[in-house]
């Protein structure tokens, strides 16, 4: 991109503008018999099926921060943030509708690149943009995501399934996304500081979690061994609020308690880095880190040997309880720390 | 509404705040096997139908003011703009999701207002309010509304079946909401002028057109309508960008021009009083108003009869054409204004 490449929004309209990017609807799916070019989408849903559907809004200065953060990986993460929510239902998304508030400030060709980020992580996701809306706004970036998925009704997990004495597990591992958020903010705050043109953050150290917290990738690949499996979660959720806050909606809808033996959450080597750097605790990356979009499910016991022969990148951390009705941290040094529900 | 009630919603957090409200859903329906309360929410569509989405964005400062729109009107104007994309497909809405970025110069209270709208329309077009989001913003209120509709295929109108000669219909009055608009702007000067707390807008005499301005309904009697006659428009699609920009949509996806008869052009009285007052061209109200949520359409000739026997709501306004490529306004004396497609 020509970086003196700074065609107005108003000056090409809005209805062009969704013209203008219309091939960037990631993946034809059949059974959209209408996308883009009317006042709704038009889907066919297979027979017997249930539709899932969820929506989300983020904002600039809060849900994202433009400084840091290309905005064809933006698009990538927005789509990963809406799938990952129809996987946590063991569901697979089919379309997604983007909804737009654009500011002056944003040029056709940065809108572009949002984009091209959206139509990416379709095609990786298998899904198709389908609708959606651009509008004006005054000051920030404002884009709505909703993600229709489709599954057998048998197949769906809820988060309120988990029985007394199931195994809590975790896909991947926790806190990387927070991890890379920490490095970002602490270059921006020194690119600020130096008010130079010339300053070039060091990143590339950091690339496994500056890689995670810019572009996550939703646990298909979890969803597709399920397909394959007959082990079935009894509950399961995605991590985007951060494991206790998750797991604590499990415990909650299932009416039990739970615990965690921390040593057992899975944390990667590069995390660890991270906070020693920061002189920060990584435990509380993994427990309240957030966004890391790995999947938290409950097991029966046995089912655990049973996943294993199908799909290795999971850890057990836990296990729940109706012996009392709070979420416990087990340090693993004989203390433990307890949490309301 | 007591008002020194003001409870932060940080207080009480954004998950007790969708535990709150989770009372204002509207109508249950049969279709939702599950609701608010997991990643996503479930819907089992009617075998052989199609299911219609939509989903649109609205910020405040664009979108709305609430300076002088309550917030329970706000909540059911978002519906009814939600809605009204469904009825546009001449299909029915089944529910909807809704997500809210709060900031914090908003109180518990003042999102029950709101959701006590969202809760009434729901009602009106007996729909649920099935899912969504809740999460903080900066400086502005903004919501993602997503419709979910279903319809017979066979029953489904584009925007784009129109043919030459179709004659151009459309329900209702428009310019409405455009009259109430400039009333409620210039109320609002007024009382900035003032800048006493004593002063109290005038609103009463125009209370048909502030009404159309803050609380429009959707035509959900006309998909009524549809659905019990034979007749079947040859395009479809609701008023809200103004008779000009979504004519043109009809137009161009049809690939057919468009003549309007502007003295057919169905203005209310309260509508043209307003205008006269503020010394404005009530046409121009009529053609750029926008927001009527009114429906537009095209239909064979010799239906409209067949139409008036069901449905007396109507006024046939002009005509589609092959003859050229452009939209005209033929102002009955013997003028014509022409505009690109």
């Amino acid at each position: 991109m020509d970086t003196n490449d700074f065609q107005q929004i108003k000056d090409l309209g809005f209805s062009s503008l969704i013209e203008k990017f219309k091939n960037y609807t990631g993946e034809k799916r059949e059974e959209i018999e209408q996308g883009i070019g009317d006042d709704a989408s038009l889907y066919k849903e297979k027979e017997g099926n249930l539709t899932a559907a969820s929506s989300e809004i983020f904002l600039e200065g809060i849900h994202f921060d433009v400084t840091y953060t290309p905005l064809h990986h933006l698009g990538y993460k927005l789509v990963t943030a809406a799938v990952s929510d129809v996987y946590a239902m063991n569901s697979k998304p089919v379309q997604i509708l983007v909804s737009l508030a654009i500011p002056n400030k944003y040029s056709v060709q940065m809108i572009e690149q949002l984009y091209k980020g959206i139509d990416r992580a379709c095609t990786d996701y298998q899904i198709q943009l389908s609708g959606g809306d651009t509008t004006a706004s005054h000051q920030i970036l404002a884009i709505s995501v909703t993600v229709l998925g489709t599954s057998p009704k048998e197949n769906i997990i809820l988060r309120n399934g988990a029985h007394h004495e199931d195994v809590i597990c975790v896909t991947g591992d926790l806190g990387s996304a927070i991890a890379g958020l920490r490095i970002l903010m602490r270059e921006k705050k020194e690119w600020q500081q130096q008010e130079s043109e010339q300053f070039q953050p060091e990143l590339e150290p950091y690339e496994f979690v500056v890689q995670r917290q810019l572009v996550p990738k939703a646990r298909n690949d979890f969803a597709d061994v399920l397909s394959k499996t007959d082990v079935k979660p009894s509950s399961l959720i995605d991590l985007t609020q951060g494991l206790i806050a998750d797991l604590k909606e499990i415990a909650k809808s299932s009416g039990l308690g739970a615990e965690i033996y921390s040593p057992a959450v899975p944390i990667a080597l590069e995390t660890r880095n991270v906070a020693d750097e920061m002189k920060e605790d990584v435990d509380k990356y993994a427990f309240y880190g957030g966004e890391d979009y790995e999947m938290l499910f409950t097991l029966r016991e046995p089912q655990v040997e049973k996943l294993k022969a199908d799909f290795e990148d999971f850890s057990v951390i836990g296990k729940m309880s109706n012996e009392y009705n709070e979420l416990r941290i087990n340090t693993g040094e004989d203390r433990t720390i307890q949490f309301d529900l």
